[in-house]
């Protein structure tokens, strides 16, 4: 029987590991099918993490410190991937993809959210390296340059704003001339001078060079017209999967609960409506998508899961 | 009119420094009498901070990098002790000890909590050097030690019983014969082998030399019986007080809606009660009183003022 189970190998995951460990507990496992670390790990440069400031040090360089730190007081991991979560009386199975199951006294998970990808020619080449889906990880990258945003609903036009108090021009490309987000949000960015709103129109490819992005090629859908657009990047915003998938048991009801949009509802200590498990990270309502703010989770969630397992025994 | 006061320079107020500025706000001001770093900057070694591992590193080298990369995107620091924040129409005005003020669109306020000192001789000279206010930060450091815990409430039981995990003994020293924990916790503790309760006993002395606290000099008050204990650490838990003056208006009412303990009542988004004006770090309710914890709340509540002064102009 573990003392705890942890779903997900990103920054929550593991600082969840860290303090549950380094405050004593004996038997932790991280479940993580890939290299931990998370999608921080496909960054090209970090300069948002509070006390990690080295300019050009990649996602990768910055999680090989924070895995060392995070395995160095006992935490285990193994690459297995979990299929589900269920509880039984006091206690939690963890069945793997398997069959095989463990128990655990308690669960953390943190699996975190997926951006949809477009499918666009040149997305998966420059993913990184020019094409962004987060505006405040990286728009600072591009102060004072142009860069085009894709999309019509709230979170595509609330990040366009962003950007253009950093960004000398944002383009901002929707498929259609009517967009999904509020109406007082598309009044808004209508109105800030350095957003020109691009209707009508696609991305058919995303073009770059060794040094990434340099351009966008755009099809208008209701002239056919083709052109070109130079900017140094693209943000894409159709969505995120939230990977909810472990928290549903085999009638597809998920065993905690979530809201509209899929994900975990929690409170300001981690705890969802199932006593015992934690949810962290990107996955759980209000999440700002932050690598810190991921970390706080995990860390509050470990000292949660610690206070648990002193009064249950 | 600043777009953002920030009141407090701990890692909550610098990663919100960052944060607002990094995501283009121009004109965001820091106030903190002090050096910036907050209590962490009094802690002679951190591992538990995800991402910052290198032994031997104190609070002090950690927080130079941090500092520096918090102040880089043009976060303004003022050495200038706020008297109070108060809400006129549409904005805020922040109001110095000098009597002077100023105006603000937003207000993060983080200005921590400060655990409470005993005044037992030798408490000041092994502060943060074998006396320490949080077993969750210092535990580890005396692993496979005996250790002391001073107190008799919740928070003393419970923090010794998180000890218990890690060192080889914990000797709980609380002045009275009854605990002002609940029962229920007071019979958990009784009940660890590891864990000594020594009652109607206080600490007349901490003793130690150049490494560190060597031990405690008791007194029963019952018998008047005198003895030594060795102990690497002591744990003191008598309290905190939040510093939440700040936030009382001239008649001493508070401008937002607090805890029955003076913490903050705060949202997932680090919101309080009163729109604008955000709460972060060790003085919010549910508070970890962690490094990381608070370093989020920052960041999160820097991304909320964005959203909200796009929202409001």
């Amino acid at each position: 029987m573990l003392d705890c189970a942890i779903i997900g190998g990103g920054p929550a995951g593991l600082t969840a590991g860290l303090y549950t460990t380094r405050g004593g507990l004996k038997n932790v496992v991280m479940f993580e099918m890939g290299m931990p670390g998370g999608q921080i790990t496909q960054s090209s440069e970090i300069e948002n993490y509070p006390g990690f400031y080295q300019h050009g040090k990649t996602g990768m360089d910055f999680m090989n410190t924070w895995q060392e730190q995070c395995f160095a007081f006992g935490l285990k991991h193994e690459m297995k991937k979990v299929e589900r979560v269920s509880k039984e009386q006091e206690h939690f199975i963890v069945t793997f993809e398997d069959g095989n199951s463990v128990k655990a006294k308690t669960v953390i998970v943190g699996t975190g959210s997926t951006p949809k990808r477009t499918g666009i020619k040149g997305e998966d080449e420059f993913w990184g390296k020019g094409v962004s889906t987060c505006a405040t990880c990286d728009g600072f990258f591009y102060k004072n340059q142009e860069v085009a945003v894709l999309g019509g609903g709230d979170t595509a036009l609330e990040e366009a704003h962003y950007l253009s108090n950093i960004c000398s021009k944002v383009y901002l490309i929707h498929r259609r001339d009517k967009f999904r987000a509020a109406p007082s949000t598309v009044e808004r960015v209508k109105k800030i001078d350095n957003i020109e709103l691009i209707t009508d129109t696609i991305i058919e490819e995303i073009e770059g060079d060794m040094m990434g992005v340099t351009g966008v090629r755009l099809k208008n859908l209701k002239t056919g017209e083709k052109s070109n657009l130079k900017v140094s990047g693209i943000f894409i915003f159709v969505g995120h999967n939230v990977n909810n998938s472990v928290l549903k048991d085999e009638n597809g009801n998920f065993i905690c609960d979530m809201s509209d949009w899929g994900q975990v509802i929690v409170d300001l200590n981690m705890k969802t409506s199932l006593k015992g498990l934690y949810a962290t990270g990107d996955m759980r309502i209000e999440a700002p998508k932050q690598v810190v703010s991921a970390a706080g989770d995990g860390a509050v969630a470990a000292l949660q899961v610690i206070s648990y397992l002193q009064e249950e025994g």
